[in-house]
């Protein structure tokens, strides 16, 4: 905790020098909370360039959605990473990125995003369009638009430069019912990719950590991988990103719905040389940490198999692996069973090792 | 701003003996963010009770929901209000009442809401509850349903307090199409009541004045007016309630959105006289103070009258009355009138006389 109260870590907020809509102001002020003038040249300047359609150009306090007929898909996030620029992405990526994960992994199609900030007086707005660019970006590449938004402005020292909330919508079709509660003894445990990525790249950043370089975060939107999973088998029990928590609160998380046990081969779980040897000198077992770009998916075992072959094509699922199996033992809890045939329960982290990590 | 970093004024926080419930931690620890342990006991002792029902407590990812056929309108807000609680309300009403009214003002029913937590380490467990109870009694007022949440924790010094999210989805049929853009010359506008109450109750409260005690926020959810409103009539132009930046930027943007005037006279705006007693002493102009429990509604004259009727019959609408009307002079402008016939024109406030308001 002691490296908290420090200057953020600049290093990946370079090129800070792009230019910058032109305003009288280089920092956040109060006033741009206040609903006046500069409330106005902040949503003209910064926000509107970023996000513009037509939904939000209207600037009415609420926007205005046609969605497919069908269910829909509803969930939030807020985002406070620390530091704010890490390798391979930002807040404002996890803040896209993290919502469309939420909603995509119930089989929905994420459409429209909520974003609500809390800024910090005197924060760069050369950060701020940083991140907005980021944010642009991500939307981009998930083909969600951000149609309704709000900021509020804290004073110095009442917040930390900037908490992002977003609320996203999905369109969902009347037939998938996705569901941890679903899961029945021998349904397979398949996992998309590397674990630990995102965690360990925030964490050796803030650490300072030499080989900080190497390891990047893994944020990105899985709605293109988790449409082609159900384009490949629609026999998909449930799907869960594994973020805060890591593997383990996800695992933990089906068992527990479930009521059943699960079974998982410490020995197939794929992890980066550099992450696994970051994991080592900071202590922390890489199941435990957050990723921001995978899923773990439960499917019958017939449904497994053609599962992981669309994801091995897909970009994001090329590491795709089945990592152990729904079991009859133990129900409710996690076992983890290592190359001797050695079975150990896997647990929730009972501490914070981690803390703003997404 | 010089009481920003003073402790809360606890004065409005009494009853904080009431049961909380049983947990080995009475304040916020880094560890209720890590999404383990102690991230679940907060779901299951403290945020489930309060807003249980069948979509929350699947505790997925995500909420999935049946909306009635049409549109929907969506929207969010965040609130940083300090102190949390004031008289008359809580950032916890707050946050339940700004949403679901920024979601009816386009005629909608507000139906779901997510809620997004930043929590300061350290804060009381107790003032959260009491925050969550208030956020219980007015969703259930406004009968909308919690449905799915976040929480992050950060780092004593990293925020202050509890800053909350929320956003909203409401039903909206196929016919209603209000926006600020639709109005007419000859329009007229209607103020649902008393200005200024939210703000100055919180200035008040904030400032320690003498005359606190009596005045009160007016934050209460607005679907039920509305609901009277549109069954009165269909020809309401727009409606915005007049949050942060008072009635004058809420007929800012309703004159640029038109690209008409608005010509409202100052002698029939209501005002209570303690309010307008703190505001002088203050030096603060009512017209800039936030309301958190009001709305402006633009109609044409035939229509004017048919609602101002029927939101008498309201409670929450018994001092409604016709301000002004919308001109064809000085487009994007709003002139205010005096008894004298004296016009000025209502800008927006260029600075931030009232930080963290909501």
């Amino acid at each position: 905790m002691k490296d908290h109260n420090r200057k953020e870590n600049w290093s990946y907020a370079c090129g800070l020098t792009c230019p910058v809509p032109l305003t009288d102001h280089d920092s956040v002020q109060l006033a741009h909370g206040s609903g006046g003038k500069l409330s106005a040249e902040l949503i003209s300047k910064f926000f509107q360039p970023r996000f513009s359609n037509n939904i939000l150009d209207r600037l009415e306090d609420q926007a205005v959605l046609e969605l497919p007929p069908g269910r829909l898909a509803f969930s939030t996030d807020t985002f406070v990473v620390d530091p704010l620029f890490f390798p391979g992405g930002s807040i404002g990526d996890l803040a896209i990125n993290g919502t469309v994960n939420d909603v995509c992994m119930c089989g929905a199609t994420p459409l429209y995003l909520s974003v609500g900030f809390v800024l910090e007086e005197g924060l760069s707005l050369a950060v701020l369009h940083r991140i907005l660019l980021d944010m642009e970006k991500s939307a981009g590449r998930a083909g969600v638009r951000v149609v309704t938004g709000d900021t509020k402005v804290v004073h110095r020292g009442g917040g930390d430069k900037v908490f992002i909330n977003t609320a996203g919508i999905g369109g969902l079709g009347d037939d998938l019912r996705l569901s941890a509660a679903s899961l029945r003894v021998g349904d397979k445990i398949i996992l998309s990719g590397t674990l630990a990525d995102h965690g360990m790249a925030v964490m050796a950043c803030r650490q300072g950590l030499s080989f900080q370089a190497s390891i990047a975060s893994d944020t990105v939107p899985l709605n293109g991988l988790v449409n082609e999973m159900l384009r490949a088998s629609r026999g998909i029990r449930a799907m869960r990103d594994p973020t805060r928590g890591g593997l383990a609160a996800t695992l933990n998380e089906f068992a527990r719905s479930a009521n059943l046990g699960l079974m998982v081969d410490r020995e197939v779980l794929p992890v980066r040389p550099e992450v696994a040897g970051a994991c080592e000198v900071l202590g922390i077992d890489p199941l435990h940490v957050a990723n921001e770009g995978k899923l773990v998916a439960v499917a019958p075992p017939e449904e497994a198999d053609k599962l992981v072959a669309a994801m091995h094509k897909h970009a994001l699922g090329r590491e795709a692996v089945v990592i152990g199996e729904v079991v009859e033992a133990h129900p409710g809890l996690v076992a983890l069973k290592n190359n001797l045939g050695v079975l150990q329960v896997l647990d929730l982290p009972m501490g914070e090792q981690l803390p703003r990590i997404c």
